[in-house]
């Protein structure tokens, strides 16, 4: 049983200070890194990676749609060819800070509305997959399971990892609840490092109450609430209480 | 007598176009290539590379203040730790398209106002210097000859190119005659192709009339006026009957 | 039998010079004008708004998705009240220029992948119509014939104009044939005016060759082609050698 | 003795959330409403306006160079033209929304380093003037004692108010210690609260104990510290215990 624990990062902007990235950061082995385009700015990208590094922490690129306004959480229709080039862009951006501070990229992880639309549309999720394989480096494309951006991942080439949410409910199908759905998110630490654990083993239970398998190499941490590093540090704590011990994409995915 | 041409290109942006690149093109041996922040967008990037792999003209990076609406032209306050950072970005963002396209990053030369400020302001200098030295490569970084820039990158151990204005008049003390002064600007493709050939000679002459001393490396070629094409063909053939076959840096900077 | 013929101005920005402006401007009634989310800025926007007052042409909004790099011409999903809020803050900016020149504003009309986005979205529709509705000013909501976006003018009480394309094909059903078609775009000048005269009376050919209705109380005419003046010309020339004085929309709508 | 308190607000930017707004809001009597530039988005700009309303207190534009990246804190060499530009087009899309709420708009005051450089910068200055004059609607320009842009606001023909800083220490020709020298910044509630108090009475202490004169209109009390609101109570305690009561500058400027 091989799992990694990752959390978005580095989306303070200029004067703009957002996540608890300091708390979680402790406690996640990759750290997904905004590029500038929906947050993250070149000192913020630097000091990330800095402090990843300080920690151990692995680090990957997070990029979005050009959409600073919407913190990139709006579907923009860009056409294939956009999305390879914008992902490229953002990836080289941040990996000349890692290389500057002697760290290797890791993954990448497409942020928000891109991420979400990559599960369903195909051509989104070849331009992603193309740009990333532009990259070279044997970068690791992070996605649901199931989805496009995995099935173009592997057509192009590239190492995989599935991703599964801690907090987020799943359907019976196991696709993701909408968040407009009572109960869609899970607050309750408790219940959050719980359902990790479960990840772990391949189940989780649906909102229907029904246990369904879901095949991870990754899990999700929000490090975006006020108790992002409460809830980090007792997944953490609930795992390696279980004798499982989080490694970092890298270390296992082929 | 080594000599670089070189001009600015992939200034384009979104539906926006700006610049006679196709026929400046042909007659350089380098080009700088904007990176998204004063002009440029990464599909204009990846063209933009493709096109002088497939001339055989050699790319580096044009980075700028984050400055679109100005392009570039305006100074920015900013502190050297910002330089530094931004000048890396948009190295990063840059060189992954040229690596993507088997194309190695030679050169870098900033943009517009940053390149101005940079003559006379040492802190500005160094940052945009450790942003160069941070993005490793070997890169050669280009500037005014006995400017802040030149001097900052001999100070962090990079390899420097001066440069020298094909249709920029002269004081006498070899800085550039202010645009807002009549005769600043040479318009006569027989006088710019004669200034040119006079520089690899390592002389001009002076507004006043007075021969004075430049030594440069490259010179660069306007590329953004109608008559730009012409212009850069004139000088390649006026320093061709000269029995002088211009150089990318790359080839001759130590 | 009233009509307008509007088009696309101010879309220039920075030192990005695009669109026909000048020679187009002479020819129409009403200048859409862009308020510099798509393109425009406040010097483009005050140029623009100061020639259309010399050449008496009546000017409006044309607001954008907030979407430089795309120039406005991909959807992105924005909410009812985003949409509200970004149509008023540009009609505000652009209303500053046209007070401070003395002229009153006379319509919206939203650019690109917005205007085409709302033939359809009845809540994006909505929150246009409602952000038009809060800046008050009596002002003209310019959308296809039938659309969401017209339906939702008049829900909100706005007064609202029918807009026909001069050179664009239609389907049967009064629909635009896509851009993506081959014929969908007409670009003979003979034969675009000639289909402006036809929408004076009410009737255009459909791709099929059918005669069809299409109530239009302004005709767009591109303003973005090498050819656009001298089509607009035509235009113009057909309609009045046919006893038509083209009229702005603000003279006749109700 | 008449005396306004003023404050920064509306900062926040899409996801981004800065400042203690509400909590300041209560105290003052005109706020400082951030237009999209430096910060502030269309959704934030209504919300606080609308929030002002509701307290009863005056709103204004707080205009800036367009650099969201420094927060409008670094100094851009921008023409007379560009900033008359800027500034219109940023209170134009304020006024929109504040008229849209029924609120009528009292005053502009320039953010950051627009408004410092304003301090010394006469063609900035009469840019900016010429930019509210251009608006119309009698709005008070905001600037510090003796500076260029009060004198450009004057020869322009507005109405002006003068800025005291509740919380900046004072060199004794009356120009603010730099940000950069120990002791420029007063943090204790109840010295901040004093000095607002000599404010109204023309004085205040400078750095070097000397007690100079400082004319004021209106005080700026800072609303991006965690104890701002704090702060912003006692100041308001403190002069109406004095029998002091606050009033909006719209209510006795000439």
């Amino acid at each position: 049983m091989q799992i990694d624990l990752n959390s978005d990062m580095g989306e303070s902007y200029g004067a703009y200070t957002i996540g608890a990235d300091e708390e979680v950061l402790r406690w996640v082995t990759s750290a997904n890194v905004a590029c500038g385009w929906h947050g993250g700015d070149p000192s913020v990208m630097r000091r990330t990676i800095q402090r990843a590094k300080e920690l151990g922490v692995r680090v990957g690129a997070h990029p979005s749609y050009p959409d600073l306004l919407g913190f990139g959480r709006r579907v923009m229709q860009i056409t294939r060819e956009e999305a390879r080039d914008y992902i490229l862009y953002q990836i080289g951006a941040l990996r000349a800070f890692a290389e500057a501070l002697g760290v290797r990229l890791q993954h990448v992880k497409p942020h928000g509305a891109m991420y979400n639309a990559a599960v369903k549309d195909q051509e989104l999720s070849l331009g992603i997959a193309e740009g990333v394989a532009d990259a070279g480096g044997d970068l690791i494309l992070v996605g649901l399971p199931g989805s496009e951006l995995i099935k173009a991942g592997e057509e192009v080439g590239l190492r995989v990892a599935r991703e599964a949410f801690s907090d987020r409910a799943y359907n019976e199908d196991g696709t993701l609840v909408s968040r407009k759905i009572a109960g869609s998110l899970i607050t309750d630490p408790e219940a959050v490092a719980e359902r990790v654990f479960g990840f772990t083993r391949g189940t989780v239970k649906a909102i229907t109450g029904k246990e369904i398998r879901i095949e991870a190499d990754t899990i999700c941490l929000h490090g975006d609430t006020p108790e992002a590093g409460a809830i980090a540090r007792r997944v953490r704590e609930r795992l390696e209480a279980a004798g499982i011990a989080p490694r970092a994409l890298g270390e296992f995915v082929r």
